[in-house]
């Protein structure tokens, strides 16, 4: 079923998918010197454009009249590619997308200098839109993903992490930036408020339930198809919720198990593997997996006010598709 | 001469300053937390406000309407600190306006998490402005500074570093966001293109008279009164114009020890006074003092289409003082 879904949603999306990818090929092609190179150098690591595809897919939800929308879109594959470049600085990360991060082949200065140009670039971009209730959504992205980064910085290995506070964290670094791309994709069609609402919810939903996917694949996947270490999350001090849910199941013993892993840095993989066991037994996968689940629902509701559609159909297969991917 | 600018500056400007000032506290006192912290920490460090300045007098000059010109002026604060916090990680700077840089304060991380939000707020505060002319104007600004430093950090220690790459690295790192600034303030006065364009004129010339002064300051000031250590821009590895110019004008004999200086990091007092000796033998002081001259006069040039008024005489004191400024 999953690569039933998978195939479906690259047969349907493969011509958006083609010019998004040409519309940043166009924009940053008179780039020449480091900071191109190492923006270039992130930006065609194998990303799969599914947040501009995600804001054309909206626009053509609300019925877009005009011809920029896969101009537009780049917005946001640059937004997300400007804080994956801080982010992979900040959480010391070594490897993104199976590929040494860019902080390692280039240097820290240049990968900082780097996302700056990024959101620079999306911000030009976005001036075009001529639409200031979109500047608003962007300005809001960006200061929810640095507020939410700085968060999780400030409660790593902190075992006292709750639910809602790991769903602040992931709403801010993950569903807002989708949430924004779907609301832009509504706003610059001049949809009515009505949608342009139920089109951000969607957005939001599948983020957190994309995040929630992501959190568990770090327990779930393995090294070779994630394209980072299995457990990266986890050596980086960052809590999730298949951990936050199985801490506060756990028999005394357990948990006091389970604390001592999180708390210690270089955990070994017998200590990783027993993890896992703990995670199974007091049910921190499923759970996860079934709030996840509940997102994606709010999120396929949110759609119905639309009529059907291609447009809608892709929409409610990446809904699905969102908890299913594998990397 | 020079305190009686000053104080006639501090005394028309003093008004507009507290308005700044009370913009910027009030946009800021709902923030909490680190990120916020370490904003409080930079922005109220002793700024001397010089670009919302010249943004609200800009406004003034181009007979501004509204009452959002103090909120619309901090996005030029927001912008400058913002590249402070990026800038201080990436040169390895220590101390700033007096104080330990943020990074040395808190860290990296939170330096880098903390421009990043200044940005967002910026561009949140120039969403309001509804002029999609501006959010462009913004982006050109940012895309500038990070392609400056950029440009800066490939040179460091490049004596082959000419007059005109030089020029180039200090339009993109400090003359463009002020005349960002002004063209903002015109912008947002709906003034026609003739007025807009002399005002950016203006800002463009003293933007780049005040970086030249900057850089003389790194040879004729002190330790004290720069808040900064003297000859630190050449710890740093940064050429500039006093220096590039008597390279350019020394004998063989002397070239060679000014490169010699240059090209170690670990420089002594007493090279330092050598080098000194050789930047006022070869006129490198006096040549970036008259270079700076012409731009302020092409500044004050730019302003003769406006009619006479307060405004005018405090952007033409501003003017003066560029290259007047001891710190």
């Amino acid at each position: 079923m999953k690569n039933n879904i998978k195939s479906r949603i690259l047969k349907l999306a493969k011509k958006d998918v083609a010019r998004i990818e040409k519309a940043i090929e166009r924009n940053l092609q008179n780039e020449k010197g480091i900071v191109a190179d190492a923006a270039k150098y992130i930006i065609f690591s194998g990303g799969k454009r599914i947040r501009p595809l995600l804001m054309i897919l909206s626009a053509k939800l609300c019925e877009y009249k005009g011809e920029n929308d896969a101009l537009f879109s780049i917005i946001f594959e640059y937004l997300h590619n400007a804080t994956l470049m801080h982010d992979d600085i900040i959480d010391g990360a070594l490897i993104r997308r199976k590929k040494k991060v860019a902080n390692k082949v280039w240097n820290t200065r240049t990968a900082i200098l780097t996302g700056d140009f990024l959101l620079a670039r999306s911000l030009s971009v976005a001036a075009l839109m001529e639409k200031s209730e979109a500047i608003s959504v962007m300005a809001g992205i960006m200061e929810n993903m640095a507020k939410g980064e700085i968060e999780q910085l400030k409660r790593q290995r902190d075992i006292t992490l709750s639910e809602a506070e790991y769903l602040f964290i992931i709403k801010c670094k993950t569903a807002v930036l989708i949430e924004g791309a779907c609301k832009i994709g509504a706003i610059i069609s001049d949809a009515e408020q009505k949608k342009i609402d139920s089109i951000a919810r969607y957005g939001y939903n599948i983020g957190i339930a994309f995040q929630m996917a992501d959190d568990l694949l770090d327990y779930t996947s393995d090294t070779s198809v994630l394209g980072k270490e299995i457990g990266a999350d986890l050596k980086e001090g960052k809590l999730t919720l298949p951990l936050i849910y199985a801490l506060n199941a756990a028999e005394p013993e357990d948990k006091k198990k389970i604390e001592t892993i999180i708390t210690n840095k270089d955990f070994s993989e017998k200590n990783f593997n027993m993890l896992l066991k703990l995670l199974h037994r007091y049910k921190g996968i499923d759970y996860t997996r079934n709030k996840a689940k509940v997102h994606i629902k709010i999120a396929k509701k949110a759609l119905e006010i639309f009529k059907d559609s291609d447009t809608k159909e892709i929409l409610n297969l990446i809904a699905d598709y969102s908890m299913l991917r594998k990397s």
